[in-house]
């Protein structure tokens, strides 16, 4: 569904690419092509598992410089291939409530006419608060280094 | 897809009614019809929105006896037609996290090869203290008494 941004709860991250939806949605999906650039550097992906419809997995750990591990898991809700993808933290797969909700990520993806893509991450949050804290984490420092990222990928990838 | 049941988390309400699955999803997703049935009486339904789609809005308000209204708002996850429902209170219409997430609902309806339905209604809890609080809500007295409003609905509507 078309999606409301409210400024005062959402983040907003928006990119044009060179590359066409195509080839951002299979980086985007696939879990051995994400382990290679979801991860801001020096950090690095150390699992993903994913479940590519709505109520699956999307599972990934972060490995820390320092080798810690930080798990991670969500819930995708909307899986439209090559324009939306949708999940978020506040449920687990099978939709069963979380523990630690903070927010819902959406991905879109719009092809620009001339062979690139218009690229949209947006991170929906409960309340200002949470917003805040999530910009404060450095939302477009990180988001916008694995854009960089993800790019880089599919220029060197056979995707 | 298919859902799997954690008995220290979840909540299972079973029926089996003689309508067939087509009555009975008309009943849960219009709006006019699910204020007819939806509030355990004496409460009453008072209004009730439905956007019947993944993100869309589930709202009803609910009246006590003493006139009071208790307005609740979810979003819905999944919708396959006279098959299974799915919404949450874990998020809000458009999929942003919400602030009190309690339950996540799932009806299901599967022919019973004789005209009737196999009638199943889940709420999935994030840990076994919501189950109990929902337990103690009278989620079974509850969840059963509106059962029976359904089915004396169907029975006495033309849908």
């Amino acid at each position: 569904m078309k999606h409301i941004i409210d400024p005062k709860l959402d983040l907003v991250l928006e990119r044009h690419a060179a590359f066409a939806p195509e080839l951002i949605w299979k980086a985007w999906t696939k879990p051995e092509h994400v382990a290679k650039w979801f991860a801001p550097r020096p950090w690095t992906t150390a699992e993903c598992q994913i479940d590519l419809r709505p109520g699956g997995q999307f599972r990934f750990v972060m490995r820390s410089p320092e080798g810690q591990l930080y798990p991670n898991v969500g819930c995708y809700l909307e899986v439209v291939p090559k324009e939306r993808l949708v999940w978020t933290d506040a449920l687990l797969p099978g939709y069963r409530p979380s523990l630690e909700p903070f927010f819902t990520a959406i991905v879109t993806l719009a092809p620009d006419g001339k062979g690139g893509t218009n690229y949209t991450a947006i991170a929906l949050h409960r309340d200002e608060e949470n917003r805040k804290k999530h910009e404060a984490m450095g939302f477009q420092e990180g988001w916008g280094q694995v854009y960089e990222q993800l790019i880089e990928f599919i220029g060197g990838a056979q995707l």
